[in-house]
């Protein structure tokens, strides 16, 4: 098979987890021969220094090409807390996903028993959990008009939007993750308050009966955002639209302590991404100190989804999970005692297995 | 000094906590020698039973001739999931907001040395977690028009909307809070992504430097949420808009373990109102099981703010934390081995104790 890969670095750590990953899919495409292509374009701090936008044309016509994108990290402190600045990296990240129609964002929520102690849970709750958040990317407060000032400047407003169709398509993307899984479905809103979730609540009532194995349980937000933290072996499929889910998503990604080791993918119209969750930690940015586990396994997902490749999804995360068992791991993950290894020393290990 | 109260006791196991805090107001004016007139109004599901109105006119009119409203909890199953009914308990509540202006939520959060084993998160990361959520309570995507569908239904939208005074108001509010306090206040939005968000911080860094002694953190939403689970206790007092407010305060809620102690105070433009931050527990109602502890420090927290009784108040607190040390405790917070006690019996207990 031919793999059409477009490799965005970004910032901080985002090039040394990014080499690691490639390493380890150029190894996949080796032993199961197939015949990769890939191309670098640059994104984030790093493209606002070069050419002043944090997602270039050039970088959108290379995803554009592309049949996925693996993706590092982006932001830098500089732009921390100044949301006035004109140019942001994050601006870079909502253009590349309002213009890749990436509208579906993927995080399955995994706990590892050897890092249970890292988890801000009690281990009896927390333990078994293993769920899955998907998140509306490319709608809602995010993206809806109009937002701004009155002209005094003295009221702010932002819009909330969202069409049936953009629903339909997340909602039964849901019950089909739903369907592979366990089969049930938490649709999370606030139908109690907001026009939006009465919609989304309609229509997923609409889509549930075509789904008559996945049982289906409708939760408030807030509700929700207890339950992650009480009962969090009670979900296995989340849905939820955009704000919602960046809450819940990151809400979800500390409690199994394992943060290091937790892919994405944000499927698109056009093409699919695929990157850690965590973010470009530019203090350690150089220093082969930093996980590459989350973005490896991110290439994992891209085996899965985008090319619809399991075996060799399957191979890199048995390689992750032998690597972990060997003790061969970064000082983030790594028990007390053991010595830790660089980014490089974990990759080459997982290269090798594989 | 005269006070004078309305209470609303609401659904399920309203009656009985409202009952239980009104016997400790009374005591606590009989030893402080202070005149008490009380009403009582219907609301909630019962309202609608009784008259068709979840927040009928003359409970409203009860609660603008009072000066301070002392309420239990609505809530029934019968209007569970299904937003779409017309008339709901949740309306009544938001058009008491609204008509009594009670623009700011506050919910103090702590650790109970003694529960904490009940917190569902690990002992050493909530032990000593102390620290205050105000949520704006009437502005934001909950009272934001437009709101509603097009034409063809096919499209829903919700409006959230902040005007320079209305942050004004409550972010000097909150800084307020923070001089009595350890002088440490986060201001939680989503700046990178909101209109309402970036006039929020706008407005906060003018206020700011009229409070030079307090230490101001600005924070994302998503990190707030995470943050909350990983490190409570590095909080102090937490200021954010409505519906931020609406899913961190719930999170907030459990993460100490002792939901059932915790009260809640709602300032208004006309009067205030104090509640427990529990639901109405409907499955319990009448069968004297219910914690009524976080209603009588609802009362406490009433004494304090609306009426500035500052010794009353500490009483109630010493006669709440007394009765916990003498293990006189409901079966939810009682420790493993021990007699449970009825509400009230603990009720009882806080009162001789007074
Ligand atoms: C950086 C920010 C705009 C972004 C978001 O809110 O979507 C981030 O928090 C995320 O979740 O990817
Ligand atoms: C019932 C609902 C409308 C309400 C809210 O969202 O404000 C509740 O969740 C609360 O926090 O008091």
């Amino acid at each position: 098979m031919k793999l059409n890969i477009a490799v965005l670095p970004g910032d901080g750590i985002g090039p040394e987890i990014i080499s690691v990953a490639l390493d380890v899919t150029k190894a996949i495409c080796d032993k199961f021969k197939h015949n990769l292509s890939f191309e670098y374009g640059i994104c984030g701090a790093d493209a606002i220094d070069k050419v002043g936008n944090p997602y270039p044309d050039e970088t959108h016509e290379l995803c554009m090409r592309s049949d996925a994108v693996l993706f590092g990290a982006v932001g830098h402190p500089r732009f921390d807390n100044d949301p006035s600045a004109k140019v942001r990296p994050e601006q870079g990240l909502l253009a590349m996903r309002k213009k890749l129609g990436l509208y579906a964002n993927i995080r399955p929520v995994v706990t590892f028993e050897t890092l249970i102690h890292k988890s801000p849970l009690r281990a009896d709750l927390v333990k078994g959990a293993d769920f899955m958040c998907i998140r509306e990317l490319t709608g809602g407060l995010y993206f809806g008009r109009p937002q701004g000032r009155s002209e005094d400047g003295n009221v702010a407003y932002d819009t909330c939007v969202y069409s049936r169709d953009e629903v339909v398509r997340i909602v039964t993307l849901a019950y089909e993750y739903a369907m592979k899984r366990r089969k049930k479905l938490t649709i999370v809103d606030k139908a109690n308050v907001l026009a939006t979730s009465r919609l989304w609540r309609e229509v997923s009532k609409e889509i549930a009966p075509k789904f008559p194995e996945v049982e289906t349980e409708f939760m408030f937000v807030d509700n929700a955002a207890m339950r992650m933290i009480q009962w969090p072996t009670s979900f296995d499929v989340i849905v939820t639209e955009n704000m919602f889910g960046d809450i819940l998503t990151d809400e979800g990604s500390v409690i199994t302590g394992s943060m290091g080791l937790l892919p994405s993918a944000s499927i698109g119209t056009y093409t699919s991404v695929f990157e850690p969750i965590h973010g470009s930690w530019p203090q350690a940015a150089g220093q082969n100190i930093a996980n590459p586990l989350a973005t490896v396994l991110s290439a994992a997902m891209m085996f899965e989804y985008a090319f619809n490749l399991k075996d060799e999804a399957s191979l890199i995360r048995g390689a992750v999970d032998a690597s972990m068992n060997a003790n061969v791991r970064t000082a983030d993950i790594q028990i007390d005692g053991e010595k830790s290894f660089s980014t490089s020393e974990v990759g080459n290990w997982i290269v090798d297995f594989i």
